[in-house]
């Protein structure tokens, strides 16, 4: 481990925090085209903070969408392995922005938290891995392993460019292994690593009857109702004992043994009850919620729409309904095929006098699981467990991080998911943060994870 | 018939368009407050309008809500009845607004009708009859019969303070019979008399899952959907024969006589197909399209929402979803009944995780019919079917007008539902429109009516 480069961080915590603050100021909304300069300015921010710290070919790749921030650094020697880190600076939108207690992108630290939009999912993640490599820099002059970066901005909608640039660049970003930090542990100041990751496909469903909105009172009683007619398809799709009613959506799915369920009572998880307020949660009949959520498939309804939302009353058979849905799926499950039963469940269910369109969701990904036993996880799990003095455990989650999938099958390189998330950290929703404790023993782990790879593949 | 005021609306025609159009220029949109100096500035333009016309007691009557606008004139003697004339100045919200062809509030004439919001439903049909007493005062220098008007500013939104100025003033608003033209033909020149409305009642309906949004990968089979649930409750509430499936909803329904369906088959309806673009038409099981309309409760969900709604996917399960539903109710159905077997249904059938809450809607009304052979009634169909030329018929609607009820109630004297609006006015929907001809022929049948009702009752 190195001394100089720890001692780096803590010395200069205070600019390091500001410097991660200009980052989340940034409004890097992908999916709002309206922050497409947002989206710019990330870019722009990582380049030149990748050169500053001595990358090499630090550029922003053009991929179609939003650009890709890659650089290298190869002076490790050729007996040191190569990391392909990656990471994305995209954000999730911030609505609904009055749920904020401060502002979404102006970053306010309270007890103990940094508040902020991409706090923790995934700027400052990346930023940690970004501040460590400038501390070896900074300190030592060098890195003790050689690194691809790979930073794109399309993780929160799909990371469709991603997959045909890690396609067509095979040879640029090639590596012996990948690590990713965008996942958290289970329970703060508990070392998570993750051995396995849900998989995902949506669809959007779009019911039409009326071509225009029709007086209650004079049509009631002569056409379909399309919200009715959604919330009957809706409601045909998972059943109130939380199980996927749609033909065929459990074929292949591995049975969860035994060991795997006694791995699960054991991982001391979230009460989640009081991190999300219900009254009690549910979970798939024959399944406890955290079996469910770290590996069995699941199906939500993520928005719907339709008719009169305002203030009062409108009277009105309204002449749309829409509902965006995704699935979280497990090891056996295609999601082109789920796509095609979903698609094929709604068509089949879909009442008379309405017209149903289903559009597919473009990207998808299948589930992932690596072996808990490999070397570089082993390695990875030493140095976490250091750094927070506390033993490391092994997950499954019910997350999905496509670009694991096509790691795996392009590069077909080892993958450690090691993220420095809690639970609390409000991903996706108003009031997103992530605890400065995990920001300076994530920056610890790291310090000692590249050490451990430099000394072992020297010995 | 007074000859001298056909004349004078004939002559000035041009004039009477252009003043009308100035009404409808008035965004009057009653539901929501930004538009409260558009309703205070349609009441003042009814209150000049009827003070120039010679009306006395012109004054706009604080309601605790929108201001009522009331007037009177006394002097066709007491041996000439009273009629209380009832409309309205609000309007429906204009939304949505991409979808209108011409702007909602700037009125324009286009294939023979009129389109603006309002054009119809009321603010069209309510100058009709200030347009006739006008042109009777100007020729005749007064009116044939006394008059009462009552126009308000709340039909839109439930006219609840409406209620209790009718039932406080009872006095002032005491007349010997009502008028009302809110309403419309079966078919354009097709003159129709309503001999029945149907009642309504309403309710939202709020699911509370988690009390924020969360991470459907995280949380996804540990809580409950609150959409998914909210879909399940309004799927469980009609089923896909159109039938309602709320225990008790049907309970006192009078059957369909052998004679009424007879007399619902002879109308010449519109055709719903061509006039809502729906591929077919779906109606309760065991009775028609038009039986269903006319003379059967309905049950609709005016609304929905939840999640997320933005462009792209945002892969979270909603804290919330909320629906708008409103019954259209027909004789032997009470509304505060229905209302409580709504609710109890709902409840029944919610499923745990969730908490739901009913908002009930805070004005409801029963259903009304009267009997077409009331002499007043009669009257009015003469004169239709002379100033249209054909022959008037008498049908029951979908649509709800509180206050016919409350004046029934309250006052217990014939109403007679006089309207001249066509099934494809598009009222509540945009690109509303009402068409000339219906505004020629229409103050032609009122010129008519009301020196029938001054000669009949000299008689």
């Amino acid at each position: 481990m190195s001394k100089q480069a720890m001692q780096y961080l803590s010395d200069n915590r205070a600019q390091m925090l500001e410097k991660l603050n200009s980052f989340l100021k940034i409004p890097s909304v992908s999916t709002d085209s309206v922050h497409k300069k947002d989206i710019n300015k990330a870019a722009d921010y990582l380049e030149s903070y990748l050169s500053e710290i001595g990358f090499e070919k630090v550029e922003q790749q053009d991929t179609g969408g939003h650009p890709l921030v890659y650089a290298e650094y190869n002076k490790a020697g050729s007996d040191v392995p190569t990391v392909l880190f990656y990471g994305h600076y995209d954000v999730q939108p911030a609505d609904p922005l009055e749920e904020w207690k401060s502002e979404p992108f102006t970053p306010e630290i309270r007890d103990g938290r940094l508040y902020a939009r991409g706090a923790s999912d995934d700027k400052g993640q990346v930023f940690m891995h970004l501040a460590v490599f400038e501390a070896y820099m900074k300190t030592e002059g060098k890195l003790p392993l050689n690194v691809k970066v790979c930073i794109e901005g399309e993780e929160e909608i799909g990371s469709e460019n991603l997959y045909k640039t890690l396609r067509e660049k095979k040879e640029q970003f090639n590596a012996d292994f990948a690590v990713i930090s965008d996942s958290g542990m289970v329970a703060e100041n508990q070392p998570t690593i993750l051995y396995g990751l849900k998989g995902f496909t949506g669809s959007e469903i779009n019911v039409t009857g009326p071509d225009h909105d029709l007086h209650s009172g004079m049509y009631g009683g002569a056409v379909r109702n399309p919200v009715m007619a959604l919330s009957h398809i809706l409601a045909s799709m998972k059943n109130e004992d939380e199980v996927v009613t749609v033909e065929g959506f459990y074929d292949g799915v591995e049975p969860l043994s035994d060991d795997e369920r006694e791995l699960i009572r054991n991982v001391q998880g979230e009460d989640f009850e009081s991190s999300t307020g219900v009254s009690e949660t549910v979970s798939e009949k024959g399944y406890t919620a955290k079996e469910h959520t770290m590996a069995r498939p699941t199906f939500e309804i993520n928005g719907i729409y339709g008719g009169y939302q305002g203030e009062g009353t409108k009277t009105i058979i309204p002449s749309t309904a829409t509902a965006k849905i995704t699935c979280r799926l497990v090891p056996g499950q295609d999601p082109e095929r789920i796509q095609e039963l979903l698609e094929a469940h709604i068509h089949k269910v879909a009442p008379a006098g309405v017209s149903v369109d289903v559009k597919k969701e473009k990207l998808s990904a299948k589930a992932y699981k690596v072996e808990p036993e490999n070397a570089l996880i082993k390695k990875a799990a030493k140095s976490y467990t250091e750094a927070f003095g506390k033993e490391t455990i092994y997950v499954r989650m019910g997350g999905s991080i496509p670009v694991v999938e096509w790691i795996e099958e392009i590069y077909n390189i080892p993958i450690v998911l090691l993220g420095f998330g809690t639970p609390d950290d409000r991903l996706h929703s108003p009031n997103e943060s992530f605890p400065l404790d995990s920001f300076d023993k994530g920056m610890d782990t790291l310090v000692r994870y590249w050490s451990e790879i430099n000394s072992k593949d020297k010995h």
